[in-house]
């Protein structure tokens, strides 16, 4: 849950971030940047904001901001009945971005999400992506990512995107936000 | 046929209109740009410069560089057995971008393909794209476009692309361009 206020605010600030990015985009998208808090209301250290440019029949694309070690929880994309799942390209734009996919555990992972939920992350093999870098996951691939010191600015390309099917590790995660007056 | 001199000052004139629009690429991709003169051997009237940034299982996104004027010539995305052919939304992220999708015909198109060439362009709806707009071609539509005054640089977002299966509607063009010693 968040306020009004809080989403005006992390929409301005994820605007302009996106401007520094190089990020082109029109009034009416970035006045529909959503923020997302996953439900967990503390969005400054688990929550993304979402700039949406695609949304066709089969293909999206989206542009991810992350606040400076804001994380996006860790989720998955499973198949959907005749749908074999998300396949997602991740591309940093700008910042750095810490990602987590499965394999070898990294001994000493950049990424720090919130101390009362590290439970809920399970995979630990650590990739970092500076602009230029990029990262594809296949369907049901669990992965999460943290923006660095200066937050970082995230392509997705991706099949169609149906975000509400995605799952979450952590159970306390509601993929849609709720907004309420303040 | 280009020689291999034409294909590298277009790579770097292009890598150039690259950074001015303020797309994020490695070294390595920059020196991969396809150069494509559609084997019409008229690359300043009738052709396009091709970053590949994602070539995965079921998307492709690319960025293409047109110079001043410059044409890609009209095609459509066929189906292919199972595969129902390339759903594209190009979005243009710099300069102007002039488009010809199937439509009413514009009375006085802006566009100018080459002459000798016009006969092979059939669709005339114009769409005149500036940064941050955009348009999603459905599968077998006919297209063609043309850059601006000072070119364009444009995203294009797809499934699956396989560009030697594109249909040209001009009987001389090759997909595949022809690259000489010189």
């Amino acid at each position: 849950m968040i306020t009004r206020t809080e989403q005006e605010a992390a929409r301005e600030r994820a605007a302009e971030m996106l401007e520094r990015a190089g990020i082109v985009a029109r009034q009416v998208e970035l006045e529909q940047i959503e923020v997302a808090d996953f439900g967990l209301g503390e969005l400054d250290e688990s929550g993304v904001q979402i700039l949406t440019l695609v949304d066709a029949e089969r293909i999206a694309v989206k542009v991810l901001v992350l606040f400076p070690y804001q994380t996006e929880p860790e989720h998955k994309h499973p198949r959907i009945g005749d749908y074999p799942g998300k396949e997602e390209t991740i591309r940093c734009q700008w910042g750095e971005l810490y990602l987590y996919v499965p394999g070898e555990p990294t001994s000493q992972p950049i990424a720090f999400p919130a101390a009362h939920r590290r439970h809920t992350y399970t995979v630990w093999h650590e990739h970092i992506l500076h602009p230029g870098d990029q990262f594809t996951f296949q369907p049901n691939t669990p992965h999460w990512f943290q923006g660095g010191p200066e937050g970082a600015v995230v392509w997705t390309f991706s099949t169609k995107a149906i975000d509400v099917e995605d799952i979450f590790t952590d159970p306390d995660v509601r993929r849609k936000t709720v907004i309420m007056d303040g």
